[in-house]
């Protein structure tokens, strides 16, 4: 069934995953389009963003945002365009930046909405490398990581949305780049399209062993996205002084308990001590929202100079985006992961 | 027996310990008094420093100073009395803070030495309040901590001289200061002399939950200095954007294996991504030599104000050093551990 101007159809939590997320923790709903009131627009979605932090809101364990409640539509960020207008600032026709989550039609008021203009050339970047995860890569490896020509950069989920942009930024600052991917064909990616100096496949055996081969320096800057082996490999490698911005831990973003020991927290202590190694974990919007203007100009001239490279991976149809966000959550997919819920033109 | 005018007195590291220090891993020899050739002089030390780093420095694993070898002088800050001069820039009389280690006299270039005047008034605060472990308080609470008024800071170690100036300046800030130390009588001191809000024993069967009840709004800063038991009790507390500098982890330093699991590394990095924290190891004089200047003009003026109260547990005799150490690290101490190698009149 594919997007009608008739009906909204709307993704629902229907119940908390336990562990990995399956089909059956997403309920299908159909409801009538609803009517912007006074002051209200009314949004089409045409693109619809899939991230990792989506596993953390169907939880209800404590963390930076609430839980999306059981029966509520599933949140993410759309790009849509504006069908009706009840607001003095808005035009049908119009594309804006928005949060409507998993359905085809929202109301909105206007707030928080960033407008894309009535052409715009490449909307769902807006989704990516212009966007959140951009902005996530920007600020995070320019901030905490503090990147400085000649030093050894570390990658985790390097062709992902924020990964691709870390490792490109920090070619462009000068550093040397080291990717971790899941698979040769995405090493390969990174490598030969992305430009990072090298870049290790995390599926290896011998993975720890190539990834010190490949720092023969030791690791400056670990940007980390991934968690568990992949840190468990950073860890010794790390040089006194090293920052780790602290991004994300998708791979263990299904446990559902703590892993056997011994219990290495305090090695993790040790060594941040002992290496006066600089750990912070941040949340985009509420750490930076004040530098998205710094963002998107620079960002913005990178992307048009060809020196940022961006790869989507679009799926199409609403229907899919359950099983689309479970294959994320597995590293699956292959570049940022939109999904296409109705055609540009239409 | 005492300090002579004929013979030097040295303390050499016996044997590397495994687990808790002995006295056997110390020995005590006994050599002429160096001379000091052209563009040298000869020091003689008064006090001497005891720190929870020279556990550290005692072992050969990896760290952020080279171990102190088999057979050398276990290393130390001292202050100490110019007894001869061949240095156009130094006086005998003069004293100086510098690092003669576990020993009567040494011989110096006047490389690394800060000149204390004829006739200090304190001349063993330059070891405490006003040298290093003031410095380490002040930097990390500071530049790391970055405490603003109204926030909960709590400061493990409350009593030793790095907490007690973190929660003395944390108070002059307008933070609501909370204390970790083991017994009454420590906390006690923490609260009616050093005006902490309050002070937790972490002897206590229910630690934990009186560091709850101590903290009503969660904790913004913690100050660590210990590890273990303690850090365990204040993770779950850690506020968003809570700022946690790494200057000590004394309970662990005598530890031979990691502790049973489950693993806890990755639920501190989870809490360290959700919570936005940061979290900072650092060395003071390696990050922050170029801010002692600050340092010694700020803090110089609290003491003289009478805003910093400064505690010192006075220990006579270097044969005594090995002794005091132990119990250094085994949290006997009360106040910051100095050594009197001689009188101050000799």
């Amino acid at each position: 069934m594919s997007q009608s101007s008739t009906q909204n159809r709307q993704w629902l939590l229907a119940s908390r995953p336990h562990g990995a997320p399956t089909t059956d923790n997403f309920r299908l709903e159909t409801t009538s389009i609803p009517e912007p009131a006074d002051g209200q627009l009314l949004l089409r979605t045409i693109w619809l963003s899939l991230d990792p932090y989506m596993r953390g809101r169907m939880s209800d364990a404590p963390s930076y945002s609430p839980p999306v409640e059981i029966g509520a539509v599933m949140v993410g960020g759309t790009v849509s365009r504006v069908e009706k207008s009840n607001h003095p600032d808005y035009q049908p026709g119009e594309w804006v930046l928005g949060y409507s989550g998993w359905q085809d039609y929202d109301v909105s008021d206007g707030s928080g909405l960033v407008k894309l203009g009535t052409d715009p050339e490449h909307p769902s970047w807006s989704l990516g490398v212009l966007g959140m995860p951009g902005f996530t890569a920007y600020m995070g490896l320019l901030d905490i990581g503090q990147p400085k020509s000649g030093e050894t950069l570390v990658v985790a989920a390097a062709t992902g949305p924020v990964g691709a942009t870390v490792g490109q930024i920090g070619k462009l600052k000068g550093c040397r780049v080291v990717g971790v991917a899941g698979g040769a064909e995405k090493c390969r990616h990174a490598v030969e399209v992305l430009g990072f100096d090298q870049c290790v496949d995390h599926h290896a055996g011998d993975f720890a062993e190539q990834l010190k081969q490949a720092c023969p320096q030791g690791i400056d800057i670990y940007y980390e996205n991934v968690g568990g082996k992949v840190f468990d490999a950073v860890l010794p490698l790390l040089n006194t002084a090293a920052r780790v911005p602290v991004c994300g831990l998708v791979s263990g973003y299904n446990a559902t308990d703590l892993p056997p020991g011994p219990d290495r927290l305090g090695l993790l202590m040790g060594t941040i001590l002992k290496k006066r190694i600089r750990m912070q974990g941040f949340i985009i919007n509420q750490d930076y929202g004040y530098r998205i203007a710094e963002f998107q100009q620079e960002m913005g001239r990178w992307v048009q100079e060809g020196k940022i490279h961006y790869r989507e991976q679009v799926t199409d149809e609403l229907e899919n985006a359950p099983q689309a966000l479970i294959g994320l959550l597995e590293g699956k997919n292959f570049g940022k992961v939109v999904i296409r819920v109705a055609n540009n033109n239409l």
